[in-house]
């Protein structure tokens, strides 16, 4: 069994999650693996309070934060990813089965923090939500009837982040991995020296931050080279905010 | 994918079931990972109707079969499965984890059906359900909470045996990486850009270019993603190229 500081560093991110016997449902599945970390964000209120005060919630369900946005319920997380029942959403980003992400993601929790996204019962993940997502995983149901119920996805995820934990692979990355908030940074600075440079068409602009948006996430990288990159970024911002003073 | 017929042969049992919503969750996750034979044995009359008359039940509740006792739902089968939670029953049966237990059930449907039995929410088996089984399977909770939602522990059964039936690789086109000739325009498009923003000081110029050497070498850029850079720096390039043109 991995250590329970590993499992420590998941976060279950539910968004927009709906049915209350689905948001109790996910803690229970959770903590029957030995996974802690239950974060709501934009859940429906009255969905969050019934949950919360069901017979038998359990102590994860007692401890769930909630956040009012998917950025700031994965600020602090090195790896952020997406779950989906689509094969192919015109995907912006690599796709993996369960069964192959999870010594991914076990990997990564040995050093960072891992949030795994799941979107709410009907709509599921939006582009929005999925444009903060390093890659996505896909719990490999039969193509007729792909959609799963939230608790049941869950707990599938769970079961199989448990299921090897003995095998996790040591990394030997003696870098530590950039935070969200560290990229989110270099984000901003990105997206305004494209404004300045002319690169983003006013009229698309949305979809340019979402492509930028992704493009990052897809870098993986350090917290060093996030570092980096930011200080490249800003001398180049300044000097396309400034060409009077040249 | 393991053939249609080998999931055929699969019979998951409930023994007892009160909850409706349990029961379509049951057949929900058999209709997610492709499994069709769902019996019900002495169920909550009341709450079977319910299952089977909610709007969205799968085809696998429409077709439920019900019995009056174990013995007659598990009357053509070959190899006959009890879920526990529990650890030491006293057990007088042979106890699997469910990821050793997926084996042998697939291997037993390739030539017989096999009846897997779940108990009621409440108490789960009984001492008279289980001597009707051959062998006993636990998923692998943790000790401190062993005990799984009966609609999740399906959903993780379900997951368990279609999960090594159809080791299809993930497929995503636009994961392959770049050329060292991509990252090498890259590479000069950006030292141009961080020249003409004043960000490299020609004093110690060719440690920069190292410095942004390596750093890109690390990103491990897919083809495309390099591309995208490379637009983006290009535009920056050009705009800070041409402040007079303003």
């Amino acid at each position: 069994m991995a250590s329970a500081r590993e499992f420590d560093s998941l976060r279950v991110v539910l968004v927009g999650a709906r049915n209350p016997l689905n948001i109790g449902a996910a803690a229970r599945a959770m903590s029957n693996f030995g996974f802690t970390h239950l974060r709501l964000v934009a859940p429906y209120e009255l969905a969050f309070r019934e949950a919360r005060s069901a017979a038998g919630a359990s102590a994860v369900m007692q401890a769930a934060e909630v956040y009012s946005t998917v950025e700031d319920a994965i600020a602090d997380c090195t790896l952020v990813i997406g779950t989906t029942a689509v094969r192919h959403r015109e995907l912006h980003h690599p796709l993996h089965r369960l069964e192959e992400a999870a010594p991914l993601i076990r990997g990564e929790l040995v050093s960072g923090k891992v949030a795994l996204l799941f979107g709410s019962e009907k709509f599921g993940l939006s582009t929005d939500d999925l444009s903060h997502c390093h890659w996505l995983l896909r719990v490999p149901t039969r193509e007729e009837h792909i959609s799963m119920n939230l608790g049941q996805a869950v707990a599938v995820c769970m079961y199989e982040l448990a299921r090897d934990a003995q095998a996790t692979p040591s990394t030997n990355q003696d870098e530590s991995p950039a935070t969200a908030a560290e990229v989110d940074r270099l984000n901003s600075v990105l997206l305004e020296s494209l404004e300045a440079s002319g690169y983003v068409n006013p009229r698309v602009a949305s979809s340019t931050e979402e492509k930028v948006r992704r493009l990052l996430r897809r870098m993986r990288l350090t917290s060093a080279d996030a570092e980096l990159l930011l200080g490249m970024l800003r001398q180049i911002l300044w000097k396309l905010g400034t060409p009077e003073r040249k």
